[in-house]
């Protein structure tokens, strides 16, 4: 998977696709992101720190599963090509935990960023305990409460989008609520994916405005209810994507339909924020911690 | 939020859900999580430190988009407080990049695990080059191809949801096959909303296995198939949580039905995993690494 980091790398521990590469444009240096599991920590911090850089051309390798030494020697093999290669020295972020795994990749001829050496060394020193240096304990199921939680509630966001079902509303954490397009459905599977949070969405649509009020499903759930708004351009360019030249995606509709959802929340008094410039993580987080954790 | 980590946190970025806290077992500690974004990446590399430390008890704290000096005080007020209420050193993993308010947080009374000066300062030497220490940049929408082909595959991954449309199979990267309740739809959203994937997905039942084929709709596109299964006894478990005592959960029928999915995928020279003890990431990470990137 290669991509370029100008002007910014998005999203956090998603790459760009493996399936779509951008054409580097400058020397390009390899980054490899080698763990025990799925590599997808090592990705996440990986991807925070290398935005800081910017300009910077990488070509990313993930390097997951490495739970054997035999892995580890054959992932210094490929790590050693690089600089041939490139002419520049790669680097390597690490989550290795066994101590024997980790000593042998340092052989390889990278600059090592080894997450675990860095911050489990002195948390023994902080919690006066040893770690456990096993591996591939990050993504496992072996805490299966928590893990049946998360995949219950995706099969509850699933169930629960678009308004499609109003059965169990009384089950949701949260209930988003706004007009098409507004970053509803990618929320709601994203407070589920990664919390474990059961939260429905259900759409203000034309009908709600000419009665000029909100579905009366959801009035007995007011306290759950948390809009999504959007500036009216923004929903346009999105819906126009879908639906060229259609009513639906016209500005002069968009600029309706978002007036109408923000007055009827107003009305109703729940709260809202705008998702014009933020990502489905910022959505989540901030209805998480404004929300969810205040209530 | 709290949780306890016996025997080990699972889900990497997915805590426990702050809604339902688990009661502490043992002395607490405090552990903060301090961003200015969304705290994702600070959680993520915590819990796969944390995990390594059998029986810890944490109570954890994510402080998100603290993206000013005035945020960074009330921060360090916060994390301050919670040495007197445990008597014991809270726990903080910092993702802020602004030197002022990394300087700030370092005042606190804790024990700081600072990411990026950790490996921020190293890499402006490898690279000879400054990093922009721009706060915020980990999940924005900035990089919006990136974005946009995210949120396309998530709602791909919804069109395509357990054989709902084939229209537009050809469009996807990869077409998870299997029995009810095997992996298939968790997994192609997680391949959408972490990856960028377009992952479709498509159900085997009884009337694949008596006509002893493959649906015909997926002919054209074998090369694509992917294969998720999963041990009888787990997917009667499974099962038996949606529809206790039917049919389609008894041990016997879901035995039927693994072994008829598994003899129709060798039939099809298809390749699959057993999702028995593997997280939603573990399936992705793999589809991706030995089935996408493979190819």
């Amino acid at each position: 998977m290669t991509s370029t980091l100008p002007p910014s790398f998005a999203l956090g521990a998603a790459p760009a696709s493996p399936l779509a590469p951008a054409p580097p444009r400058g020397p390009v240096r390899d980054v490899y992101f080698v763990s025990d599991g799925t590599g997808i920590t090592a990705e996440t911090l990986g991807h925070s720190v290398l935005v800081q850089f910017e300009g910077l051309h990488v070509q990313q390798h993930r390097l997951s599963f490495v739970d054997s030494l035999a892995k580890v020697q054959d992932a210094v093999l490929r790590i050693n090509e690089s600089i041939s290669r490139r002419g520049l020295r790669p680097i390597v972020f690490s989550t290795l935990v066994d101590p024997a795994m980790n000593a042998h990749l340092h052989t390889a001829n990278a600059m090592i960023l080894d997450l675990f050496s860095s911050f489990v060394a002195p948390l023994e020193l902080e919690l006066g305990q040893r770690s456990t240096h096993l591996v591939g304990r990050s993504h496992n199921i072996s805490d299966s409460e928590n893990y049946q939680q998360r995949i219950e509630a995706i099969n509850f966001a699933l169930a629960h989008d678009d308004g499609q079902s109003a059965s169990e509303l009384a089950r949701a954490a949260v209930i988003l609520v706004g007009v098409s397009r507004s970053g509803k459905t990618p929320t709601s599977l994203y407070l589920a994916m990664q919390y474990g949070i059961k939260a429905a969405n259900y759409p203000l649509i034309p009908e709600d405005f000419e009665r000029g009020a909100l579905p009366g499903t959801l009035a007995p759930f007011r306290h759950k209810l948390f809009g999504l708004s959007i500036s009216p351009e923004r929903l346009a360019e999105v819906r126009f994507e879908r639906r060229p030249n259609s009513r639906y995606a016209s500005l002069a509709n968009c600029r309706y339909e978002v007036e109408q959802a923000e007055r009827l929340m107003r009305l109703a008094g729940i709260r809202w924020l705008s998702t014009t410039t933020k990502s489905i993580e910022e959505i989540a987080v901030t209805v998480l911690q404004d929300f969810l954790e205040e209530r």
